[in-house]
């Protein structure tokens, strides 16, 4: 089944139209017609060659919306003409002790990515949502809940939201928990929408004098300029949780010496080159915790979903036509998006 | 009261007799003549002004052991006679949420050292087990239930023991759980006595070939050579826990990837220049912890004695005159103790 797609062919190639086969769904898969896909800064990594392992053509995508145009005969969860999605994985083992406790982010065997993943259809690795159509494995297919007219303003809740939600959730984030969020973008806006709507006094963290008021307007009950130190003294042993969402290198002591005994600072970014090397003291002082959070698990983000439907949350998002990928990731780079480019699947 | 001690008067100078106050015993003071006293790697630093804001004369001292000698009129706990213990704090605020909880080595309000901390005494500051004497709260004293035997040997438990079994107990180490031990010095081999005590699989770490063997005899059912990567690599990603007490800098990444999903590395050891930064991967793809963790609060020091003396632990010991801490030192320094200089309180 040939189906339109966006690509490249090479790391330093422009993204261009092409043709990709997606396999007849089999009897446990759905068919999906995408309606929209957003642009996560994984993908520009991953279509550039900046991580290891990039195969080519590189279809990139994993913030996927769009309805059922079909299913296999096996599928019991959905039919054609519901609304669904598709976020970071597409497959898993199954069998491990991760698999098992629905935490498929973590299957010890590797999961599938929606992209870039070896699998037996052609070409020999997934090709993900710049396209019109994909096909998956129902246990991997998500429900959409919320109205159609935000369904463009979902697509980022499968990357984004998942990646600050299950940590938010891990980490007990809720009514009077004090709850930090680093770096307001892609990721950190919607950290502070969910975290708000969970319960926590939210204080957003940035370096960027004019997201100030922006954050609040997110849902943020304080707002702090990272690089004022006395700003940042005054909250010295105070939080319970706190999500960081910033990739680049930066001093992560500034934020463990602002968390409480016991509490954690949890790093959902992979820096291309590594963060200076963290302080002991604070961490000692304190028994407190440096962790990492990937995504999140299937039922985890139908939860999630569910949670974003039932509290009015989607992300914040721009436009752009299947044309604009190119000049959308330029922009990405100059930090030139609030805070989500989402990709119209009808332009495709 | 005129007490005989042993302590430096300048960072450059060796340790000599010297004569210092105690206190007479207040209502609530348990007075303890020392029968033996540890040295601790801590004790060297401040000595020696390794660490910052070390005050003159400076009496080190905190695994200090011995008998109840005098007792205030309100004490309740002890007589005279009590064979207790005193470890590294000597007072807390008793008000905050720390202490409260019995966690007072997090007091938020900073704990007073047995050492080196400011106090209404002269000469205004604390000074250590290195002496023949000490007036202690009885809210910061210890029992003692070890056979008096082994007494010498109970010292490093108030310091070395205690750093090493509350994380080890916060951690949940014990039956179907596999707990790594890094580094076999003073705290890695109680680490590895009392983490088998506990019923954990131990897997003990060290670059020291000649201590394989002794790192089995302590209660390791595992040693690996951590500069044998063949070794670390059968180990991926099987930890339930690992306890580094390693101060020495080094690659913490060759740890985090032996953990399990959501497992914690813990440091106990102060570097004096820092790691090489934690690569950030290995936390996100399993969700793993590098922690730190500080001694322990007195319920659960006393806690750890009891256990001790229930399963028979003590300290491997060289006994020292406190004429010889100088030579100790430096013998400490060249990794050549198996594995903790404890001072003979009668050669005072």
């Amino acid at each position: 089944m040939s189906t339109r797609a966006y690509g490249v062919t090479a790391a330093d190639q422009s993204f261009q139209g092409m043709d990709i086969e997606r396999r007849a769904p089999g009897p446990r898969d759905v068919q999906i017609d995408i309606a929209h896909c957003g642009i996560c800064h994984s993908d520009l990594h991953m279509a550039r060659s900046e991580w290891p392992g990039t195969v080519y053509p590189c279809v990139p995508g994993h913030e996927i919306v769009g309805h059922v145009s079909a299913v296999g005969g096996e599928v019991t969860g959905f039919k054609v003409g519901d609304t669904v999605g598709v976020g970071c994985l597409v497959n898993s083992c199954g069998q491990c002790g991760s698999c098992a406790e629905g935490l498929e982010q973590y299957c010890e065997r590797g999961w599938t990515g929606t992209y870039n993943s070896p699998c037996a259809d052609a070409p020999g690795h997934t090709l993900g949502g710049y396209s019109q159509r994909i096909v998956v494995d129902e246990g991997f297919v998500l429900h959409i809940r919320h109205p159609q007219a935000q369904l463009a303003a979902v697509a980022p809740l499968l990357c984004a939201g998942i990646t600050t939600y299950s940590p938010l959730r891990h980490w007990q984030a809720g009514p009077g928990k004090k709850v930090g969020i680093v770096g307001i973008g892609g990721l950190g806006h919607m950290g502070i929408k969910i975290a708000h709507a969970m319960g926590a006094h939210v204080v957003a963290f940035t370096t960027s004098e004019s997201k100030l008021d922006e954050a609040r307007a997110l849902g943020a009950d304080e707002v702090v300029n990272s690089r004022d130190s006395a700003q940042m003294q005054a909250h010295l042993g105070s939080f319970d949780f706190i999500l960081n969402t910033v990739a680049a290198p930066h001093v992560l002591d500034a934020y463990t010496v602002l968390l409480k005994r016991d509490a954690t600072l949890c790093l959902v970014g992979v820096p291309a080159s590594p963060h200076p090397s963290p302080a002991v003291i604070p961490l000692i002082f304190g028994r407190k915790n440096i962790a990492g959070s990937l995504i999140g698990g299937l039922a985890e983000t139908q939860e999630m979903l569910d949670f974003c439907a039932q509290h009015g949350i989607v992300a914040e998002i721009e436009q752009v036509r299947a044309q604009e990928i190119d000049a959308a990731y330029s922009r990405m780079l100059a930090s030139d998006v609030k805070y989500r480019f989402v990709i119209d699947g009808a332009s495709m």
